[in-house]
């Protein structure tokens, strides 16, 4: 519905901006002479990875580990473009790079893999583990994003965050709170609606329930999960147990009737009979991209707020406020993990920027509002030292 | 024997030099505004990422891609400090990647794996492949080096080099095509001895023997390579066949008597009386670093031309005169591989700088040369599209 946006001559800009990628490596010592270079290369760097093979926590303060991130994707679910494969996955993965830099001064760099298997690429990351501080999973497609951040998270000493998972849970709890609090109920008492079962969609249910909300629907592409329905697979399953308390069946618009909060991580669509059938005050995220579940225009005849995934309507609910933050709180803690209580607290951290300012066109802090990353490394710093998972 | 020139003092520079590590990633795009990062990022990227799905060539123009390689060590073979580790390999994998961009303007980035086995590094390797222009493999050591290598160029569509072994064969070659025009000699009238049939020792006798050396005696730790020898490795029995003429057996030192050339590549060291023992004009290349085979004082009592891996004495021959300008050269004509013909042009590219100009002090143009970048550059450039391995 937005695609007329993006007509062709619109077009050029983009691809004048992304000729040549987005990003380079640039030295951050001088070599401007031979000494320079003898320091910085044969024989002076000897001495630094002589010291480092006898007290290995020295890599952190003489190499750029601590500070980097590996941007990692198979190229299978990106945006919403779907299995795209690795290469047309760079774009993206170069512009999260420059977004953590941008936000955070982290150094990311992207890695497009040749191979989509759990165990090919489990192997892969653990392999490359010691070049980096720590692993951003990126646009891998459910349900394999699931056992393989699962896994190397037990298997790696450094942080390993499925951004599409837990940075779009992070941001859209920060919202929820706040558009609850705009609507004047308490997150216990909200009955939610949530699209989609997918990396973003279980996460962000995950999330929501660890975060007290009331009830939860969520539904794929075939309706709502319950629990027995056919053919579920065990993450839908995990799911069902946890959801659903009334045991609906059917479509998501039939659950909308009466619900408090909609959110849309679907890639489908809404009709505008099924919000107009929600609670009075109303809360509907429609977060797919680039097209929302719903027109925001349409939605807000009826919702009291309306947020999207899009930078030209209001409260723009975007994982770009949470990553950046959250890895430099992790790096700059030396943080062994990023953890349910660490996501959290990122949230609160955001919601807590808006706090009393919260309006039905302000839920969310503005994509460059400069307090967002370091109000959530601060958080998430905060809550690794109480976790005990920082290493300094 | 030089250990003395790096006292404790002196070292403290060099830990400042190195903290936090010497390369960062910064963005080549301004995201100032919301409109930047629409275009950066969602929703104007997908326009990119789908365009290169639909015509998979357009990655080089629109990613970074095309203009990076990674810096691949497993921390085997580190210098001459052998088998350190990934993590303590760092400091020099940063150091290849500040100079790959000092000198050539490549993006390079470090990768220092947490794998040896040839299966997993050539596996790991492969699957990252989606994300370089070029694989720089580095401090890996023989002989697993060269399966590692043999098996990922004929595996993958992009250059791999592994640096150690052809990096080091091609500086030598044009060092002593010079040193050999200072001599008077002709190259293929030369009898030379190489101490060490690591990486390096390995490939600086197949490009002397490409180039037309007349005779090569090969030595490794248990001293000459001859046909028939026990225990040979499959690297080694191969050198064995095509080398060592007269069938010498025996010590290095040993077949030094009357010889051209030595070419030290060892860890070890050569006693001067040996070196006495050369014919006329000798030529010696005492290459191991930090600590030459012979100090260069020493050897220049008897030999003609003394050349090191060292900046502080005359003639230093190091790497980084040739892989910045190899991968450049690969990288502007896309080449799908760096064969013997480009690196023999490499060679001789170098070597052409110096010229008329050679004397007993000047075999090789200096690090701080800036013609020998662009020179390499071109020079493999051109003989890629001679080999027609040039994809533009």
């Amino acid at each position: 519905m937005f695609g007329s946006t993006l007509s062709a001559s619109a077009d050029e800009p983009v691809f004048r901006m992304h000729r040549g990628g987005k990003i380079s490596v640039r030295p951050s010592v001088d070599v401007a002479d031979r000494q320079g270079l003898a320091m910085a290369y044969t024989p002076g760097v000897a001495r630094v990875c002589t010291a480092i093979a006898e007290s290995p926590e020295l890599s952190a303060d003489y190499t750029w580990v601590s500070n980097t991130v590996a941007v990692v994707t198979d190229g299978t679910a990106v945006l919403g473009l779907g299995d795209i494969g690795p290469a047309a996955a760079m774009p993206v993965m170069e512009g999260k790079s420059l977004l953590f830099k941008r936000f955070a001064d982290v150094d990311a760099v992207p890695i497009c893999l040749a191979c989509t298997g759990v165990d090919e690429i489990v192997a892969t990351v653990a392999a490359l583990a010691p070049s980096f501080g720590g692993i951003n999973l990126e646009d891998i497609s459910a349900p394999r994003c699931f056992e393989i951040e699962d896994r190397l998270r037990r298997r790696l000493d450094i942080p390993v965050f499925h951004d599409d998972q837990h940075g779009t849970a992070i941001v859209t709890l920060a919202a929820l709170r706040s558009a609850a609090r705009v609507a004047g109920k308490e997150l216990g008492q909200l009955r939610a609606v949530v699209a989609g079962a997918g990396a973003s969609g279980v996460a962000v249910t995950k999330m929501l329930l660890a975060a007290g909300i009331g009830d939860i629907a969520v539904s794929d592409s075939k309706g709502l999960i319950y629990r027995g329905r056919d053919g579920l697979n065990p993450v839908k399953a995990a799911l069902a147990r946890r959801t659903n308390r009334a045991g609906l069946t059917g479509s998501t618009e039939s659950a909308l009737r009466g619900a408090d909060v909609f959110i849309g991580l679907s890639s489908g669509t809404v009709a505008e009979p099924a919000i107009a059938s929600m609670a009075p005050g109303a809360i509907v995220f429609a977060l797919s991209n680039p097209d929302p579940e719903i027109h925001p225009d349409m939605a807000g005849r009826h919702a009291l707020v309306v947020a999207t995934g899009r930078s030209d309507f209001p409260n723009q609910i975007n994982n770009s406020l949470a990553f950046p933050g959250v890895f430099r709180g992790a790096l700059d803690t030396r943080a062994t993990d990023i953890t349910e209580a660490m996501k959290l607290a990122a949230a609160d951290a955001i919601a807590a920027l808006v706090g009393a300012d919260a309006a039905v066109d302000y839920v969310i802090p503005g994509q460059f509002d400069e307090r967002v990353a370091p109000a959530v490394a601060a958080a998430v710093a905060a809550q690794a030292r109480a976790d005990h998972l920082a290493r300094r």
